[in-house]
């Protein structure tokens, strides 16, 4: 469900020019602040900056790199069986986290982002390479199937759009509540409308019997129920968590 | 189903920037050429260039702020009956239709944008534009929903993905084949994962009271059983089409 270990440790110098960005950022506001600035108040010269961050846009989005390679590590990881889009949703709760570690940093770049149209474009081309990261594993899992790369590249846009949509929400509300959870009921909405049989890995030599009675669970739902809240009810019912 | 006017006639000065700009683009590399090169080779002044045009990458893509008026007009037009998914899928054709118009530009432009890193940003600006103005659409048609925006986004999210799967298809194809076809089949793909009942238009008369025992279905289920087959068995159970 989650990458256990422990991210490495960073640099001091990399969180010195973050923080000292993030100060003039909020001070003077994004454009008015020169990559000179920002080294002067952090005390490191203008390679130094260059070494960690390509650009000023960069040092916005400095976990981002990181948080990529770990959602491809995670996907690389899978050993192939499992429900592939639970895996992707999976994959996504790692941006989450990211951003929930430090919840005060990440409104006051939400705040940011929203006033800068190249911050704004900056993080569409970040969203655009999560997505790719989701879709390129999804279209790996569902290789040789009709429609494979098409259902692949849907489910991811799907997957990043409820992850932003809850990410957003909780952004929004100054990292008030609980994002995960928010995230979690995001992300079931978007497993219930694809979420499919986990493949095989070949023919089962055991065909399955008649089923036993407690194999088998009753549920009872209104006919006008939201299809998310059968499939959490289910979910419930044979005791996963989400 | 479609907007039936005829578009505007566009100033022929116009279409000789983008003709000059394409014709240079392709001899000499887009970041090669100049804006003076382009109004050089169309005889016409700077300031004609940016009375169409605010920058270089804008002539890259000169249809796509007429075809989001064009998506957001119809959007508009809509009664508000109708099936919600449904309507966000032809609005994203009129995308595919101004591609289609002119296959030759269309690969021409595609092949362009690969290969510079600053047009798959814009390229990618602009495709978030077309998804907003189908979120807000949503939005509108699940407004007072539970999960109502999160359904609006994500159903926005798949339809632009499943439109852009069937356009790249046919772009890397050199415009070869029926892109009308392939994008009908990818948007069919989202429709049968999202559609729902058509909304009611008003209010209902009879608001919903504790479920009469036909209201009420009941679902038996092995514990092994795979999420999409008690979603499916679900779905038959209320009479949906799949």
């Amino acid at each position: 469900m989650s990458t256990s270990s422990a991210p490495p440790a960073k640099p001091p110098m990399r969180e010195a020019l973050v923080a000292a960005a993030f100060q003039l950022f909020m001070e003077r506001g994004y454009e008015q602040t020169t990559v000179d600035d920002i080294v002067a108040l952090a005390e490191v010269g203008r390679r130094s900056f260059f070494r960690y961050f390509p650009s000023k846009e960069d040092v916005v989005f400095p976990d981002h790199e990181g948080c990529l390679a770990d959602m491809t590590a995670f996907l690389a990881a899978g050993d192939g069986g499992g429900e592939p889009v639970r895996r992707v949703c999976d994959a996504a709760r790692l941006v989450l986290r990211m951003y929930a570690e430090n919840p005060a940093f990440s409104v006051q770049r939400y705040r940011l982002t929203r006033r800068v149209p190249g911050l704004r474009a900056y993080e569409l081309s970040v969203v655009w390479r999560y997505e790719r990261a989701l879709a390129a594993y999804l279209r790996g899992r569902f290789a040789g199937r009709t429609d494979g790369i098409l259902r692949a590249d849907v489910i991811a846009a799907a997957v990043v759009a409820a992850h932003n949509n809850a990410l957003r929400s909780w952004l929004r509300s100054d990292g008030e509540g609980d994002a995960e959870t928010a995230v979690d009921h995001a992300l079931g909405c978007v497993r219930a409308a694809f979420a499919e049989a986990p493949a095989r890995s070949g023919p089962s030599p055991f065909p399955p019997g008649p089923p036993r009675p407690d194999d088998v669970l009753v549920l009872v739902a209104r006919r006008d129920a939201p299809l998310w809240q059968v499939v959490r009810q289910f979910e419930t019912a044979r005791g996963e968590s989400s």
